[in-house]
């Protein structure tokens, strides 16, 4: 059966591509970067914030979800757009990652995964076909099949057999999905480690099923960036070129920036909110740790040149006393600059490829942040 | 020396009045509530959102300040208006207050209070003259005379000591403010405890040295509501009709209500926001508790009919989740939310009063809060 295709490549650059997926909530441009918004909330930001920033898609975690407040729960109200008043497209993972990293006594199986919640320790079985049941429940644009995800360094034998039994999970993952109304999308997850083979192996019996969409999964999970981008190498050019492929779980802005030049569409990751509340800006000029005294008497903006008014109106001194001092606020304004950021370079990325400039785009963003922080006043 | 007056008194109606206090940084209408951004920052808030909610005066602690990040550093990032980006009307308070509530080893003689920093450990002397310095650096543009406020209840010895302390004091603040440009107010603080005759003599006092405007102080310290009420009505009576009257501390919706209805025109408590924190609305349903397991299906607003969009977008369900789960985002939502109300309540206070409804808005709005909460679905 041919699977839709929901996704349209408007212009490639070397491997970098850029392109609109259409979704259920709307359109996202893509190279694309989703805000996480784990548990119906973003950590430290209003869902708006996000919006003015320039997201246009955001994820949920499904783990997360199921436990508190419940997926049905979620149904009944309106889906998880309704519910979170985000009101866009989102995309939800399996829930299976977390199972592995958050809760315990968890027992993996050829059915299914069986865990104890971290919240109540109550006794929750995730199968594949409840993983997609509860991501319609969500009532997510783009739901991801359920895998397993091993972490680096790992034997070989069990990087195999993680990624054979994920090929599995995602036949069922698609059979459960047939009832899905149109335009909504399930996406494929690569796994296979830091093995070329059992990548080629994996992207193949992947494609042979057939997904909306692919994502590369098992990566920035510690292993060295040279590894990961040279699995994404190994990886993308087996994908098909009309259909996006997403990188879950990635990354710093130049993991993002080398995984667009080598074919990635799609990023999601925590570490602007999370690094806001650890007092960090991502800017053009790299990473600016606000903590630092050199800021304390400084009343320039972070970066001069920078559209975002939580940016470009507020003083380096201001943030570095609210870090200090322990203010939410402080929190809430590093986060919302470091989306803004993220959002920014992927304007940026975008534009470019749509120019052809990307090489040189790369270059000196590139150098920008290898050149640090403007001198100190 | 006559004392330049800033305040308007646009209409009185029984003993509420509503008016328009002219500060250096934009004009105030009262009566008005002012959210308290203790550190430099709201709690949980951006002042943006303040300003939105219609917030058009807002206070900052000197003690915090002071102690950090230093009111000569503030004084040379361009003042306090500045430096939190908030650019409007600022009140600040003396410091004594919180020198006695927060930090330890204090001791108060004729000249200062001594303490050590409760942030550092520091040594600090805190002297009326240097209270009104900081207030200057800050650059606020109404400063608070320094006063010894007392714990009710009290010994009337004791009440009485600290009120004829805190008369020198106010003559000393004030002096100690005649250098200050113009435009710049400080207002003299009424002592007295819960005693009228020391309330009284309190007040003249004052009046004999001359404000820019009269505060009661040594209120929402402890005491019932209607002890306070009383000393409201002891009090505002031998205030001058032509200067602005400032509450301090207080207080809930009703305490504010039936203070304005007793002739206060402005407010300032830390209420809205801490209450948000720990998951407590204030509507016109009066306050309700997210916490409660009756929201946790509830796809309705807090408020069908209220205009702010935090409080009209989202549903009860939402923020049950946000509270149970622990997310920033719903201290952060209900901190906007109550923010936002309390402006709601001034903004319908100072209508009616202008249409000479007061009575009329005052028992409507009391008979709303003791209706309660709408049922539960």
């Amino acid at each position: 059966m041919t699977v839709a295709n929901h996704f349209e490549l408007l212009a490639q650059d070397g491997q970098a591509r850029t392109g609109r997926l259409t979704t259920p909530h709307g359109v996202v441009r893509t190279p694309a970067f989703m805000p996480v918004g784990t548990a119906g909330a973003m950590k430290g930001m209003h869902w708006r914030e996000a919006r003015d920033a320039g997201a246009e898609i955001v994820l949920g975690n499904t783990y997360h979800l199921m436990l508190r407040p419940g997926a049905e729960r979620i149904a009944a109200l309106g889906g998880l757009q309704t519910f979170t008043g985000w009101n866009g497209p989102m995309l939800t993972d399996s829930g299976g990652f977390q199972v592995m990293s958050l809760s315990e006594l968890r027992k993996v199986t050829e059915n299914a995964v069986t865990f104890r919640s971290h919240i109540d320790g109550m006794k929750v079985e995730l199968s594949p076909e409840r993983s997609i049941e509860v991501q319609r429940l969500l009532g997510s644009d783009i739901a991801m099949q359920m895998d397993e995800c091993v972490r680096l360094p790992a034997e070989r034998g069990d990087i195999e057999r993680a990624m054979r039994l994920s090929l599995r999970w995602g036949e069922r993952s698609k059979r459960a999905f047939e009832t899905a109304p149109d335009g909504a999308m399930l996406f494929g997850i690569v796994q296979g480690g830091d093995i070329p083979a059992l990548r080629h192996a994996s992207a193949c019996g992947l494609i042979e099923i057939g997904f909306h969409g692919y994502a590369i999964g098992g990566l920035a999970v510690g292993e060295p960036q040279a590894v990961m981008l040279s699995m994404i190498e190994e990886t993308a050019p087996v994908l098909p070129a009309d259909r996006p492929r997403y990188l879950m779980g990635v990354g710093t802005p130049e993991d993002m920036l080398e995984a667009v030049a080598r074919g990635i569409d799609m990023f999601d990751c925590v570490m602007p909110t999370r690094n806001g509340r650890h007092g960090m800006a991502f800017t053009r000029f790299g990473q600016i740790n606000l903590r630092n005294a050199r800021h304390v008497d400084d009343p320039r903006p972070l970066d001069e040149e920078a559209a975002w008014p939580s940016t470009s109106g507020i003083s380096r001194a201001y943030l570095h006393h609210l870090v200090r001092s322990g203010e939410t606020l402080g929190a809430m304004l590093l986060s919302e600059i470091n989306v803004a950021y993220y959002q920014e370079l992927m304007r940026g990325i975008r534009e470019a490829i749509a120019h052809g400039s990307f090489a040189d785009f790369r270059e000196r963003t590139l150098a920008g942040w290898a050149q640090g922080d403007i001198a100190p006043r």
